[in-house]
């Protein structure tokens, strides 16, 4: 069972602010640290054939890695959203409207 | 009010179907889309001092901008979950806990 | 004919300083400008197969893309190098020696 | 005393060959490995203040990763630009001539 998202980014604000990490987290550093996370997970991919892509959970130890990296991606992306105010789930629905009006299904 | 993540990533995969775009949503092209847009969020602060990304949400230009690009980010995140059946609120509770133990309050 | 890297790294540098850019030009926010570009370069590539990518130069728009981007890749390495006092040469010379000695053909 | 940039595209290649690593050289692959080394870079400094950044050479252990990741980065740009025809000084060259003309000096 998974906890919801607000309270995910409820307990990575208590975690950073218990060990004194606010002046770490500066919007840009965390937009940095976000970007530099997704960029490992990219590399479990980079030089896989798309093939080989999609199959990579079923090594114990990649599967491992990409849930790692998914969760210091999600991580950064909810504190950047925590210390900038934006409501992400919010940010997304409007995106969704906003591309089905520019792509029409035929 | 914003939607919860479990119907976002289910209109992120309806809307993918719609439009046939399943051949190029694989976990290696969805990982490369993801670092590109989180590269994206990074450029808005790329020459910002740490003081003018905290005042980056105080024009509505570039507040806008950053949501935008949040909203790509958990979009490619949450498409790169659904093709390889990962939960990200599962891998994130999971990092949350390992962490609690490698980094103890003091 | 193409300029010498020396050469080139020294027209950035008097082209920035012409600027009064060099407050900008900190080693992080070089860093930052560097992987956004190289993630431009990479966006190109994003929902390509491995054939198509191979056949990116074929198109003239898409080529003058890839050329811009490495460009503009090169162009933060070097003033990147600049501000630091790095001699990416050397470095690369030093690194394909400890890879040469890493990875013994057969 | 360091190579030449054409000198080291051509050690590179040779590297690659009696490895039998060209399979794995495709333009996407190479862009994707590009953009993962010029995020490690920037992990090196995502959590320095500018004032830090700038000092980042005093210390040797943190030089050593500078020149590493920098030699990197210069590897996988030689490497993509040796895949696909493309001079990469050539390409600079260019775009500065183009920079000067849309960024005139006061």
């Amino acid at each position: 069972m998974s906890e919801d998202l607000n309270h995910l980014r409820q307990r990575l604000a208590e975690f950073a602010d218990a060990r004194d990490w606010q002046p770490y987290h500066t919007p840009k550093n965390l937009a940095s640290a976000l970007s530099v996370e997704a960029s490992e997970l990219l590399e479990i991919f980079q030089w896989l054939t798309p093939e080989e892509s999609a199959r990579v959970m079923e090594s114990p130890e990649s599967a491992r890695r990409v849930e790692d990296e998914v969760a210091d991606v999600l991580a950064y992306l909810l504190q950047f959203c925590e210390v900038l105010g934006v409501d992400p789930l919010k940010a997304l629905t409007a995106k969704i409207e906003r591309n089905e009006r520019r792509f029409p299904t035929p």
